[in-house]
């Protein structure tokens, strides 16, 4: 079995304006890890043909997959399916499956389709729908790249519309240790002995910001035995200095960003 | 007046499995607003030389500033100053006024300066200190590239300490305009003839993620009058509609996410 890799390109002013916090980077990190596919990089970009056109074509020759978000709406600003049709050398054509949908979602609700909303239709020639289960505008596939929209409750619909077209990879297991009153300077001298004892565990450190200082250390392995003895090996360590590791991550680590 | 122009590359694996939503690109997009610097792309890649490489040289060639996050701790796993010095043909050397800050910071809690301690002083020759309030290792400057902590309070210490050094460009200003129940599709047309009749003013439409919903529109413009008198248009059009437009953001957004 392979390692399957993803890239995303997130698109928009907002993000790089301070306006916006990007939600989508992370929100497919964690999906794509729990489906066994590793992402590699991500980049941000502002509404700007050149620029996205430059990030997706360095992105889509490098990593199997390639998941865009944000800029393929009915609005003046949204132009991410010129940039990509341009990328990939193809025209902008209105895509009648897509048209279809997209009445149907307005005729549903007794609205018209309106020529800002009909040119939500206006795709790269020869793409594939992704549907959209939030707001009936779909999103495209074209290769191994996934075009869908910003707003992050459409953008999670369109990548469970998408799931069972990725090919998994060799799925990598996490596991973690946490202490706290514990600097990670202390504890890189037997952590660097630990690491380099281990084959196929990767292990990083995380030191925990705030008032009370701590660190969390996480191995990833392929193997979740292996990565389980690591952390145990790790736990011993932090016990010989004294601290008290406790299993796993630290508890309001979620709320703490970064 | 020029226009002064920065990225960011944020350097970690724990960005990019999951474990960790990054917080510093966000915080740095506001930041830089604020002082006139326009951020214009991002970048997030692994705890890997050739990527923090390939990525660093990219980005140093093409903004006025680049700054990075990440990786310049004390474990193995840190290894930015390394990847730095690569990207800029520079050996690693050992700072003698860091390795000074670094001991004068341990010292003073009654702890050693242990090798891995020691360690956060290798980096790449000939750079210049970016002082650390927060934790005494100090990040450097070379050329225009700024190294710093990936913990967020630290890497905002650092921010503060370089804010001197960074020449400001052309002050963007933005307002904002919101409607609630006014799917951004109705107004993409109105939207469309504002911005197709104004100079100098850029406009973005942010629709509202959630069951109730709605858009906020953004004019950006070196012009404080220009911004306001797109947003008094657009604010008319938002009437026409038979909307309530209330100007500026949803008081909630930051709280939704992207």
């Amino acid at each position: 079995m392979t390692h399957k890799t993803a890239a995303i390109l997130a698109i928009g002013d907002e993000l790089l304006s301070g306006r916006t916090r990007d939600a989508n980077i992370h929100y497919l990190a964690t999906w794509l890890a729990d489906r066994a596919i590793q992402l590699k990089e991500a980049r941000i970009v502002a509404d700007d043909e050149r620029a996205i056109v430059a990030a997706l074509n360095a992105l889509r020759a490098a990593y199997d997959y390639v998941f865009t978000s944000g800029g393929i709406g009915p609005t003046h600003d949204d132009i991410t399916y010129e940039a990509i049709a341009k990328a990939f050398g193809r025209k902008v054509v209105e895509h009648p499956e897509a048209l279809r949908l997209i009445a149907r979602w307005y005729e549903a609700k007794g609205e018209e389709v309106t020529v800002p909303r009909r040119r939500m239709a206006l795709m790269p020639e020869g793409a594939t729908l992704i549907l959209n289960p939030v707001t009936g505008a779909p999103g495209v596939r074209i290769d191994n790249v996934f075009v869908m929209a910003g707003v992050p409750s459409i953008f999670q619909g369109m990548l469970n519309a998408v799931e069972t077209a990725l090919e998994r990879g060799v799925m990598i297991h996490s596991r973690a240790v946490t202490a706290m009153r514990l600097p990670e300077s202390r504890l890189a001298g037997p952590l660097l002995a630990i690491q380099t004892a281990l084959e196929g565990v990767s292990i990083g450190s995380y030191p925990i910001d705030g008032d009370e200082k701590g660190v969390t250390i996480v191995a990833r392995s392929q193997s979740v035995r292996a990565a389980e003895a690591a952390i145990d090996k790790v736990a011993a360590a932090m016990r010989a200095l004294g601290a008290e590791p406790v299993i796993g991550e630290r508890p309001d680590r979620e709320k703490r960003g970064r």
